[in-house]
């Protein structure tokens, strides 16, 4: 299924051909791929290149542990993402390690690192759903994460798999239009809220 | 000048080519490239599609706003960035629009719209240098930033210069060797610290 994004400006295929599914094939992810995808990650940008980025991963190739990720999410999420091959957690050092200061671009720079992975997943024709409704306490117990980092997302990572596996309100939203704001509401010039001069009348 | 990483696994061209030079060209940047590249952060997921982000933009088209921007940088920034055809803010709105409720994943979000940005410029040849030395309550002031919105980065955004424009101490810094942790420092399974065990016993 393809959900090609309807843009105003030529982007990138690997941009436009990304969405977030619910539908996963359970067809497991090859490690060479879950590999690349990560590796895609580490690359990323951060300040003082700090790397804030941590990922907890559960694959279905160890039943326990993708039952314990897959009951960290919410139950609305549980409904679909059972079906993925595998779980990721995204977590993020708070502080910068060379001082203990506070990273103001921590949360930033995660997403930076996610936005990578989606890339690479996409271009190896995986799947990315980001899921911020998960079980932030039973998360950070479950999995024991350090007072100094901070639980994130969760990730549900796979191939695309049959919208009749879905619910019938969840193949619905699987269906909708996806929507942007137009850029007029997102690029300003000068001051707060005055759209740049090259963003045409109609907002595009 | 080409700083491509040295990956341990294979990943996309546009992710390994991407690194954050100092010296721009001052050569402008196109309308439709600059376009391109806002509209491919548009097309960023975001939690309930909130679409947090907002870009605060500069171009040396307009000497006056370029100059009020650059002014926004922390010194050591401004020393190269000056430099630049493109200086932005990036700016997150804290609260869900629907809801008023705090979005614990707007920066993150943010994160995830600026790689987008960051690929779709290195598709187009130019280079992207996200700086967290800004100066945030100057910013604030500046450009009227409303009380639920926060200022997170500045991004310089350009062609490729000339690296004896620079001063010799940031010379030495574009040249330096690019680096990150091991993979085995960042994939955890199981429990946190615990290295996934499709990563290699030498970390990669």
């Amino acid at each position: 299924m393809k959900r090609t994004a309807q843009t105003h400006h030529p982007i990138h295929t690997l941009l436009k051909d990304r969405w977030s599914p619910r539908a996963f094939s359970d067809k497991p992810v090859e490690p060479e791929k879950l590999l690349a995808v990560l590796e895609a990650a580490r690359w990323a940008a951060s300040a003082m290149n700090e790397q804030p980025w941590r990922f907890i991963i559960a694959t279905k190739k160890n039943p326990a542990e993708f039952e314990q990720a897959l009951s960290c999410l919410n139950e609305g999420n549980q409904r679909w993402a059972k079906d993925a091959p595998v779980l990721i957690f995204t977590i993020v050092k708070k502080t910068f390690t060379r001082n203990d200061r506070p990273n103001r671009a921590a949360l930033h720079d995660l997403g930076l690192a996610v936005a990578n992975l989606t890339l690479q997943a996409t271009e190896l024709g995986l799947h990315v759903h980001e899921m911020g409704g998960i079980q932030i306490d039973k998360i950070r117990e479950t999995y024991q994460i350090p007072e100094d980092y901070e639980v994130v997302t969760g990730i549900a990572l796979g191939y695309y798999g049959d919208i009749e596996q879905l619910p019938e309100d969840l193949q619905e939203r699987e269906k909708g239009p996806r929507q942007r704001k137009p850029l007029s509401e997102l690029i300003f010039t000068g001051t707060w809220a005055k759209p740049a001069s090259f963003v045409k009348n109609n907002g595009t």
